[in-house]
């Protein structure tokens, strides 16, 4: 575990959301990563409120395209991301999240959403299911929780 | 170094481009991570032809949206990318391309885009410039050679 987040100011976090490129639907685009191992999450979208309060509360909060709300990552399945350090580009038009993701990102039970893979010439699943997904959501909700 | 590149034959590259969500443009995110550190070095964006030309030559060619065409990376600044895997994400609608970057991979002259962090409650460059971008592009076209 890294070290407890220090909660940002009001006003370095507007200085932060001010300095990004929001696109035409008021969204940027987040990479999560694991910020000891490296290994790629997921990727998933955030608006102007969503970076103002993971940047608040250290968990990294998401917008979610197709439930059209603030996604608070790990709300209902309980794997949090716990944001480690926020970085930006050279466009500043997408968003790198070193975060310490606890269980899976991936709501099919895996550790990262990146797990079908081109490789000696045909697409394969190249990351195993380390939790079932039923426990994470439910028995009903399961194959309705991924969102972006 | 990695091993060589093997082509992907014309069937198996349209399979994949066919299990891809692109969105409204005709465009997919794309994460570019060095395969070796774990390094996120960059975010850009595919349409179908990016995709299936880096499938067929193993060099990573992405859609520039400000030049409105192919951007085969290190075209100019001999800063090549080469694949050494491609995955996509639960929702397919995200890329995570595994390549072996030669030189940097920002046109500033940095090793990764990502060089600006928020760190100690306020914006920090966080990557030196190990390049000189003039000697990538040249001294007129280094101010514009940013893509995204």
């Amino acid at each position: 575990m890294a070290d407890e987040y220090r909660a940002a100011s009001d006003d370095a976090i507007a200085k932060v959301v001010d300095s990004l490129a929001f696109n035409g639907d008021g969204l940027i685009g987040a990479v999560a990563q694991q910020f000891d191992t490296g290994e790629v999450l997921m990727f998933a979208w955030m608006d102007r409120a969503a970076v103002a309060e993971t940047l608040k509360t250290g968990r990294v909060c998401y917008w979610s395209r197709s439930r059209r709300k603030l996604w608070r990552k790990g709300e209902r399945s309980g794997q949090e991301q716990r944001l480690i350090e926020l970085r930006f580009d050279c466009d500043s038009d997408a968003l790198l999240l070193q975060v310490d993701q606890k269980g899976v990102a991936c709501h099919t039970g895996r550790r990262s959403c990146f797990f079908t893979a081109f490789r000696n010439g045909k697409l394969e699943t190249v990351a195993e299911i380390t939790v079932d997904p039923k426990t994470l959501y439910g028995e009903e909700e399961a194959t309705q929780a991924g969102s972006s």
